[in-house]
């Protein structure tokens, strides 16, 4: 479980270009704010719904041919489960996740349907996914790729943010000077931190799983709360943040934000109507952040829609409640 | 209304050239069908949320310097409205919009506040929506940009084959040899075959609003019915096509498709849970036909999904049903 190096620059633009050799980029969408426009990355739009592929098709094309044999256990409330059964299934690799008993259905049959075997572990009993995945690597002899304090993972996901500039530079004559994204363990934010120097890194949690943000204000890695309340965003659901990526966002990111769930539910209901996307709640926290007027928006500001995997009932009271 | 020349390839080459300067191409999204992949044209991610943007834009960039003072008059249930108001904000054009007063209100308050002024017709009451923007042309001077018997509109709904057959050729290693799309008047399905020579081209419509079949299978131009029953395919909701549409569809379309109401709403599911997108129900139109097994695929499918526009309420509601 130790991570063995330093995730570096270097590494997200190896990451970038083995991702574009495989997967187009996502679109930049721009979306009027107030008079102002920001810039929507659609990682909703990736073929597993989500930002996670980029990190799993790094760390899993980088495997020695021995670990390729062994298989993988990844351990994700969804979408980092469906990132690595994709990479997986077209590597050939066997691919095992750690999933939590109450993951959206929709999660849980997709990651199925891609191949993987999903292990059930019980987290609203307590039940602690990390020693769950690690006694299946044990097992197996498998490799875990975590969800987020991995340094493939980082390099990754930060491929989001090599797009994102290379996009904007296009479309808005220059690289973001901020980029707002959703914050689960931290994987998403450390990597957009390295690939895009530049800009402030905002990190946006739900309600009660603002452990970054009190990591970041404390200056110490702190947990989120035994007694937490239940949030819409499986996504971002994370105790924990982990060195490897505390040590990035400790160097780059001022604060987080925090965003309610009716302020989610709005973002999302703006989604759909002005981008025509679907978001899952945790893919709609950063524009939440922004709608909510949280963050002084920059010259050219980047937002992360990191994913669009919601059950279509959850989807449909959100578009149906007017909060 | 006598449109005075004929659209050609060398046209929708140009409109593409034209499009491409101010829009970056909407993702091809791929999508396994019984095991085979279809490639999606997301057209609902264009900004006003459907392909109709591109015809407009072709058009007005194309208007002399004293027409463009005089402004323009669209006829529209909505997407087109959008798409001719859209380009004349941009272009500082006054733009006229002829829509029907049971046009989608996100339609209605979208093409509002691009600027555009909105004069409303009776559609169910039966009053003839052409009738009204050529009254509303003449007062005004301002020249007509009609929905789909315009030879730039062609040309410019054309553009998006040209974006699917570069994007099908990096992705898929060669162009379309079937593109499936929603069809109204016949704009984009005339375009789609100007765009496309070497692929087969089929129309697809919901019950009841089969004109173009019908006139295929006739040999000559037939209308819906007076007593046609109602459609949530809004978009799709033309009574009949011209003789600038149907010459060319005649020449390219060896038949075109019926689909249910039913068949829709199953098609914008999917498309909301592995898609992730937010498709309206006419356009949803070709991907139903597609997974109602109604046409046999190519080796090289595409379809379009052409628009996204539409109310929370009416797509809540589809979420929810699960007929």
């Amino acid at each position: 479980m130790t991570p063995t190096r330093t995730p570096t620059a270097a590494g997200v633009a190896l990451a970038a270009r083995k991702v574009a050799e495989i997967l187009p980029a996502t679109p930049l969408l721009p979306l009027e704010v107030e008079g102002r426009t920001i810039w929507c990355k659609a990682e909703c739009l990736q073929p597993v719904g989500a930002f996670k592929i980029r990190g799993a098709w790094h760390r899993l094309t980088d495997l020695t041919e021995t670990e390729r044999g062994a298989g993988v256990v990844g351990v994700s409330s969804g979408n980092h489960a469906q990132g690595v059964a994709w990479a997986a299934r077209r590597l050939g690799i066997t691919a095992v996740i750690v999933m939590p008993i109450d993951a959206p259905s929709v999660k849980l049959a997709n990651t199925r349907a891609l191949g993987a075997e999903v292990v059930l572990y019980d987290r609203p009993g307590g039940e602690d996914r990390d020693e769950v995945a690690e006694r299946e690597c044990a097992r197996r002899g498998a490799t875990l790729v975590h969800a987020y304090a991995d340094p493939w993972i980082i390099e990754g996901q930060g491929s989001t943010g090599t797009e994102i500039a290379a996009q904007m530079e296009a479309l808005a004559g220059g690289g973001p000077d901020l980029v707002v994204a959703p914050c689960g363990g931290g994987g998403l934010t450390a990597g957009l931190a390295l690939a895009c120097p530049d800009a402030r890194i905002v990190p946006v949690e739900p309600e009660g799983w603002d452990d970054v943000c009190r990591s970041l204000a404390a200056g110490r890695i702190e947990r989120v709360a035994a007694d937490a309340p239940p949030t819409a965003c499986d996504a971002l659901q994370t105790p924990v943040t982990r060195p490897i990526n505390f040590a990035i966002l400790q160097a780059r990111c001022a604060f987080g934000l925090v965003v309610t769930p009716a302020e989610v539910r709005a973002a999302q209901r703006l989604a759909f109507a002005k981008l025509r996307l679907v978001v899952e709640p945790g893919g709609a926290a950063a524009l939440a952040a922004v709608l909510a007027g949280k963050v002084e928006l920059g010259t050219r500001t980047a937002i992360v829609l990191s994913g669009g995997n919601t059950d279509a009932e959850a989807f449909a009271k959100v578009l149906s409640s007017t909060d």
